[in-house]
């Protein structure tokens, strides 16, 4: 069986090995146009930025171990031009030298990958852009004369690369055409990433876009000019799919490749893995474009499978993420609520900030969390974390709840392993489904963030119910201080109406709301406290609490 | 309603919250034998290493915080000598004065705990016990004026004891009559925690008991003696379930006392949590004895629900747990091998030694993973994990998988989130599923430690696929050398027969297994490879590789 795979990094490689333990006999050839195979394309920004020292650690595989080990005819510095599906032939070219081929298959694996985006603006020839080692060369190259950069977008790669550069000493700009980065948090959690960016010197320009790249500047939309002996693009990536599309494959609304649930294309004997194919949400089954490794080294290991005729089938996505934010760990699984409420769901939205573990053991860090659920069915459509350390530990649990089909309220009934140094002995993620229970079961009713101003619109009354101390420090306008351990004693200073309690992170409003309720009173509690709410006037927001 | 509760810290002091957040009206009292409620006693160890610095930083609450916060009648110094479950009516004796009272209850919640056990041997009177802040003072006061100590029992406060003791600068010697520290854990992991103690400088004897303590040692049952100025007592727990007896309580074969899912005793208007309690085993329904915080404070919760009439049900355990080890976490969920085979199932056992994240980015730490599944229905029965990072997520993982009902195989599936720093692209957890499903679908036939010496009795040819370096430095005695990459071209040197491969952790082995398969030869792969493989003779046990 003769099999070519276009494209060596995580799809492709995957399914090369994963064929060959499969058939010792099978002829397997891997056409990579970049002069690397198997490499740690996610190491690349650290690379970069130094922390990873040795170039020689990126290169997990080499053509010669590839060959001795798996027999794999790799052959990098290849590019695919065309594909004749009806003589099962691909041309290629060695880009050294310009001369072509054709090389017969039985079987056509295509993992190209994603292109980084290129604005058509002036002066993008200036940019560079971050998708192989060849381009972490030239960045870095580049970055050794530099003193200035521009990174333009904010997405997974534009955070890691400004990360890196400032890591090198330059001064960075970031320049994000949205109000937010990373748009698969919602704002108020991306807001935690902002703080986190500014904090560190790094200059953050949201709403902007590139207007033209100059010789030592980035003009902007609005005018403004940005210094820049440094310029990347990392505005985000389509999938490379044209080599499909010429050769006849189906291709979705967003450009990926159409595949059946076994990774086939439209066209036979032509199958399709990684960052160049439409993925399945897994939440309604739409079309998802997901370019994350984790998802393509899974398919790159079941098209193998699937193209030796074993059983295999697709995994639709959540999108389960992870990036690091100048010692944040920001991650995420599943829809956020801006794509919840898009679709149309009644939800129950969640906000804590616990500590990552037992606060009376030494070095707890504050995280922040966020579960988003559907209210009708109590199924954990998504959640958001930032922070310090743990994050990836509770995003990665929640995930796992999704795939097993746990309910939001099922969270809080989770035995996870519990010692102080680690975790709380109500974790995180139980803390979550506590909440949710609380409110699927009307014993709370909470507010959000951005439901506050309407609330007050009506005539709610807003009540702290924190220290004075605390209320003096920071406070909503307008507020009433009542603290919690004297608010028994002082109902009767409560206005007729409806009331909104806040504090601090949301726990001693909720501890408040439970007296105002069986004292007769509608209140509810404002999501997350002081720490979610993102203030619309003058007043200052409380730091890290 | 008049509630009492028994007992003032996770199980108890969480029902005591939960019930006020309910019933603004309910009259709860708590009535605690110790000095102090709602304590940390999951950090009462590392009090006494001075890891925690302030003692206040041990007491979660105050009887006067609970009073003004939640209207709670906070005793400490109170014992509950009798219940009257006629009259409802439970007699406390004021420990400070000895008078006694009868207090008349609606509901009585017993959340006693557990005691130490004290083993009847001459001198245990000088035996210290952990359980309470007045237990840790005393072992402080004493640990002031000591240079050697000896602990007695290695299980989760034992470890716990020797790892502070050794911090305050302690030579420390840990007894225990098992052949192992910490029973949950099957030999092999275990195997890890002594090399790690040991290699701290405690000395660790197992298979020993105390057979008396005088005044400067503790003489062993072999007669031999360790110098301790110091003695500590952890053998282990006994439910403390007597008061529920008395009050006619029925109790299970352990001790613990019996309740319905409801969390209600055999003894109308008594109800039971925590520690005491015989919990239910999630994997067979069999009474199953866990004390651990976690479980506790959820029951703790939900208790309270149960009592106010409220839908609440008890939660199966798995026994999920971590305890740190001089720099080791080690976890564990569900069962493991030991009690599987002992319940007659046929299994699937998976050991794996991956990063706790990518190779190629610093820092990463190995660790040592091993998955036990049901081979008839690929149900994850348990897992256990042991490494210095990134156990404790994988733990959590995998029981949140099991609550949801997924598959071994399911585990290769999940979809997690993934950055170079914080995991791999295939994580530990998806590394787990894919091995199952190797093993499951037949690609893969594994052989364990433990059966290595009755294979090469049937004959089996042993092959190490390592490199000639790697094998001149440890190798199991009498295989034969062939690394893998020149396997294909010195299949002729392989003797007739069966075939046992290893490696250094498993995955080049598997490697080899595949291309003997495929040439008509039955392989079997050493699961784990020798880093899992415990020598039966003088070879070398290759050190944390």
């Amino acid at each position: 069986m003769r099999i070519i795979i276009v494209g060596g990094v995580a799809g492709g490689m995957s399914a090369a090995t994963r064929l060959r333990r499969l058939d010792e006999t099978a002829q397997i050839t891997v056409i990579e146009r970049s002069g690397h195979v198997s490499f740690a394309n996610c190491g690349l920004p650290y690379y970069l930025g130094g922390v990873i020292e040795e170039r020689s650690e990126l290169l997990l595989q080499t053509p010669q171990s590839l060959a001795s080990r798996f027999g794999i005819d790799v052959r990098v510095r290849h590019e695919a031009i065309g594909v004749d599906p009806a003589a099962r032939s691909l041309t290629v070219r060695e880009l050294d030298t310009g001369e072509t081929c054709e090389l017969l298959y039985d079987a056509l694996l295509l993992s190209p990958g994603a292109r980084p985006v290129r604005p058509p603006i002036p002066g993008i020839e200036r940019a560079l852009s971050l998708r192989t080692v060849e381009d972490v060369d030239a960045i870095a190259a580049a970055a050794e004369r530099a003193s200035t950069a521009v990174v333009i977008g904010g997405g997974f790669i534009g955070v890691e690369l400004v990360e890196n550069l400032a890591r090198r000493g330059l001064a960075v700009t970031l320049v994000e055409g949205a109000d937010q980065v990373l748009a698969p948090l919602d704002p108020e959690m991306a807001e935690l990433v902002h703080d986190r960016l500014r904090a560190s010197g790094v200059r953050v320009l949201l709403g902007r876009t590139a207007a033209a790249i100059e010789s030592s500047q980035v003009v902007l939309d609005d005018g403004s000019a940005e210094q820049a002996d440094l310029v990347v693009a990392a505005i985000g990536v389509r999938p490379d799919s044209q080599l499909a599309a010429e050769a006849g494959c189906a291709l979705g609304s967003q450009g990926g490749i159409l595949v059946d649930e076994h990774f086939a294309t439209s066209v036979p004997g032509i199958w399709a893995v990684g960052d160049a194919v439409q993925k399945t949400d897994a939440i309604d089954g739409s079309g998802a474009m997901v370019a994350l490794a984790q998802t393509a080294n899974l398919q790159g290991r079941s098209v193998a499978d699937a193209i030796v005729g074993r059983p295999a089938a697709d995994r639709p996505v959540r999108g389960s993420f992870i990036v690091g934010v100048l010692g944040l760990q920001v991650a995420a699984t599943g829809w956020n609520e801006r794509r919840a409420r898009a679709a149309g769901r009644a939800l129950r939205i969640i906000h804590t900030h616990p500590g990552d573990h037992a606060g009376y053991y030494p070095g707890a860090e504050q995280m922040h969390l966020k579960l988003v659920v559907d209210a009708d069915t109590d199924a954990i459509l998504g959640a958001q974390g930032v922070g310090a350390s743990g994050v990836d530990k509770r995003i990665d649990v929640i995930a796992t709840a999704m795939a097993g089909g746990l309910r939001a309220a099922e969270l809080g009934r989770l035995e996870l392993a519990y010692a102080p140094q680690f975790s709380s002995a109500k974790d995180p993620v139980n803390m979550l489904g506590f909440i949710d229970e609380n409110l699927r079961d009307g014993l709370a009713e909470n507010l959000q963030w951005h439901e506050l101003d309407a609330a007050v619109a009506a005539g709610a009354t807003v009540l702290d119910v924190r220290s004075p101390a605390e209320h003096a420090q920071a406070a909503i306008p307008g507020s009433l201080l009542i603290p919690l351990d004297e608010l028994r004693d002082r109902l009767d200073e409560l206005p007729d109406g409806d009331i909104v309690v806040y504090c601090a992170v949301g726990l001693r409003g909720y501890l408040a709301c439970r007296i105002l309720a069986q004292h007769g009173r509608r209140a509810r509690n404002l999501d997350g406290g002081l720490a979610t709410w993102v203030p619309g006037s003058a007043v200052m927001r409380p730091s890290g609490q």
